[in-house]
């Protein structure tokens, strides 16, 4: 053991030294106090120092990185700017943690061709901005767009708002450059809408760095539509307002956005910010329509006579821009807003089928009640994308256990409506047992295989994204097609 | 070679003997003849007998035939409707050919939240037709609509003329259900856009029954748009129509499509069914703008305004959907009004950037000039797909050895201007050599290892799709990166 230990620490002190024979002085970071801002992503509850952060500014010092960490046999965590949801990011205590955030630079920007070529460390809204003067803008927007990365947005496939018309962050990448696990160069996607071989450009979004690290991405943009407003209503029933989603859904309107709160997300944000809701409503709904002027005026119209239809108690229309910007303002505070109740809250992401919104709302304040915690929603109604936020205290002896198992049982529920543990976060650490419920043995076997024909060593991120059959079988919470449980593969892994 | 050929009849003969027992009578074809239809696809340049043809209706009945041949070691090679135009059916000498005809069920076609799932034997057409009384259709639309299966399209990743604006089948669908290798079953994607754990879904979509046995999918309909019609203008250069459809794209209009053809096939449209093209023209262009009529009428007169820029030299719009559909008849009875002009054509299919399309077509013709074969052009100008087809006669001898000679060089071309071997028609066993320009050794090799991920022993269409490592360097036209083959890679595979 003692032995273990030893030699663990010197195989550590030769990885630091080596790894400042590859890098400059200060793209390595190896003291307690200067690791300490990587020690989590935006799932704090999780927390954890690794051996130590290097911070590369080019893609030949993150290929030496990967060459040195195959040759000591070293694990590699690679980091975005740190905004991830379910602790994708969270770094190993025996591993490198990769950050990529100082390979920043915008590569190309091609109007004509409407595309731009990054490096994974520019965040979200530096694109935007530098497509903006063109008349481009680039379509997936996480609340986090603000400090949130390109790469870090690969990684976890993200959304947002418009991703009910626009998709996620796989529908808007056009191709892909990263190193494996060995610092091997692959481009993925070349121009084109049909991948030649096997479609590596996709499985490679939302992996969660564990099948290689992404160096360079190439983004679609789009034309900036030419008109954009926003319908904001109230409705007496939550009911009533989930039927008006699936109504407008139906009917074939394509919102750019189409998000709902419940009543007490609506009461924290007037609270906190006077963005003009209904209070008295038992939930909200905002549709924003986009496209050419007549268009946008027929599809809020539109909207608006289903929302009647669905006995909406309340009815807005913004007249312009302006108004519209202050309508999602409320939404787009909705989270700090929420932050106001409690110490602390949890923020959910899950999907379900649209028609199923309402049982599955009634559903989860009967879970609220019985966990004792006060449960604020705020969603993507659109595509059905839940995000519950639990309010607690962490002061409170237990609590974050009530709270952490209040959340499975809800992803649970999410799977058992036909749905899915994730919506735009990813799993990461968060979500690992309830993805037990959600995928049979054989298809986390394959999961398993998938990962082994990338980093047959497990080096890129070991243990996040795909739970180990053994710890489903614990859990005994294991999803089994037919009844069966076809045991070779458990023995296997 | 006695004993082993012997062995090989006599596994045969058991494995014949074994399918009788699991499938009806009529599920199980072994004579010569009867086998005669499945010996190739739609790339009838390559024929072979398999060892004989099921054609099961039940997935339980598919399974038992995965088990089997799992057991006896015996190769298995998926079967739509046969219309794949890359070789991706062509059945194995040693092996089953598994025909999914049978499994032409619509199971289920929920209006509400515009989706079907259907068996993988339903036709493109019959889906399309059971969901227009509800106001909706299925976007991807290849030429073979008519007979080929929405398996088959899955496992190429078909477009069609409007996967411009609507994507490719990938885009298209929700769900995945498959049998494995071993026939065990996974279920794929749970109503989201978002994919737990890595994208499987998009892996499997394209993958030409290497990676599994699709029996069941979920496909997105969409609401039939209220309006669209067609924009037709001929050019008097390829390079300025070549341009103008740069304009449209880079103007931020999204045609539902936007189709390109040279004067061979426009002269070849017009003497088969008067279109009323111009065949003066030495290009053709046909624009289709759907939605709402204001946009419609919008849309048509900003593309309008850019073909006159272009120097188009004629221009009409249709003005009904009747119009529209005599427009669109022309460029759908291309490949048969190209097909009078002599007794054979090959039809490629590449991708390029569409700002690369004016130079490709020149290389194109001087290549043409040097095999002495005469090349026609149509194509998905807004995608930037390509479709040359080469005319000639099989019946001189070497004829079709110099038209796949020149169809790699052209494919070779696409790659080197940065498009790819594939547009919808897939790599089968036509664009294996071409795939050797396009990807590099550390590519093919991951591409391999995602296989063995899915299918260790190889038994799933093997030598198909992905070329292998040696035939690549024996070829001598790799593609490397940075100068460098990685040897390891080629040493393993």
């Amino acid at each position: 053991m003692v032995a273990q230990l030893s030699s663990s620490v010197s195989r550590g002190r030769e990885l630091l030294r080596r790894l400042a024979e590859i890098l400059p002085a200060e793209a390595l970071i190896s003291d307690r106090e200067g690791m300490r801002p990587y020690e989590c992503d935006g799932l704090t509850a999780y927390r954890r120092l690794p051996l130590c952060v290097v911070l590369p500014d080019t893609v030949e010092q993150v290929r030496a990185v990967l060459r040195l960490c195959r040759e000591l046999e070293t694990v590699v965590v690679t980091r975005g700017a740190g905004t991830g949801l379910s602790g994708g990011a969270l770094p190993h205590a025996e591993g490198v943690l990769l950050g990529l955030s100082r390979l920043n630079r915008i590569l190309e920007l091609d109007v004509r061709a409407r595309l731009a070529r990054v490096q994974p460390g520019v965040s979200n809204l530096a694109l935007s901005e530098a497509a903006a003067p063109h008349g481009l803008f680039y379509a997936p927007d996480p609340s986090s767009q603000v400090i949130c990365s390109i790469g870090g947005n690969v990684a976890e496939n993200s959304g947002g708002v418009h991703c009910l018309k626009y998709g996620l962050t796989v529908h808007n990448i056009q191709a892909l450059k990263l190193l494996d696990c060995d610092g091997e160069t692959l481009e993925l996607g070349r121009g084109a809408l049909d991948q030649a071989g096997y479609d590596l450009l996709a499985l490679l979004c939302g992996s969660e760095g564990m099948l290689g690290v992404i160096v360079e991405i190439t983004v679609r943009l789009l034309p900036r539509p030419a008109c954009s407003r926003v319908l904001l209503a109230g409705f007496g029933h939550v009911g009533d307002a989930a039927r008006a989603v699936a109504d407008v859904i139906g009917a074939g309107i394509i919102p750019a956005g189409l998000e709902m709160m419940d009543q007490g997300c609506i009461q924290a944000v007037e609270a906190y910010m006077q963005a003009g809701y209904p209070t008295e409503a038992a939930a909200l709904l905002l549709c924003e329509i986009d496209g050419e002027e007549e268009e946008v005026e027929s599809g809020l119209q539109h909207v608006a006579d289903i929302f009647r239809k669905r006995r909406a108690t309340s009815l807005r229309t913004a007249r312009d821009a302006a108004e519209s910007a202050r309508m999602w303002a409320g939404r787009k505070a909705a989270f700090p807003a929420v932050g106001r109740l409690a110490p602390d809250y949890y923020c959910l992401d899950g999907t379900i089928p649209r028609h199923r919104l309402g049982a599955v709302l009634e559903r989860i304040a009967e879970l609220s009640r019985l966990y004792d915690l006060r449960v604020v929603n705020v969603f993507h109604a659109g595509d059905g994308n839940l995000h519950p936020l639990v309010l607690y205290d962490n002061q409170r002896p237990g609590e974050l256990q009530r709270v952490e198992e209040l959340g499975k049982r809800i992803l649970e529920l999410c799977v058992a409506e036909g749905g899915t543990v994730t919506g735009e976060h990813g799993v990461g650490v968060e979500k690992l047992d309830p993805m037990c419920s959600q995928f049979s043995p054989v298809e986390l076997a394959q999961l398993h295989a998938v990962k082994q024909a990338f980093d047959p060593a497990g080096r890129l991120n070991p243990g996040k994204a795909v739970p180990l059959l053994r710890r489903c079988v614990e859990l005994g919470g294991m999803h089994v097609h037919g009844g069966r449980v076809p045991f070779p593969e458990l023995e296997r892994l």
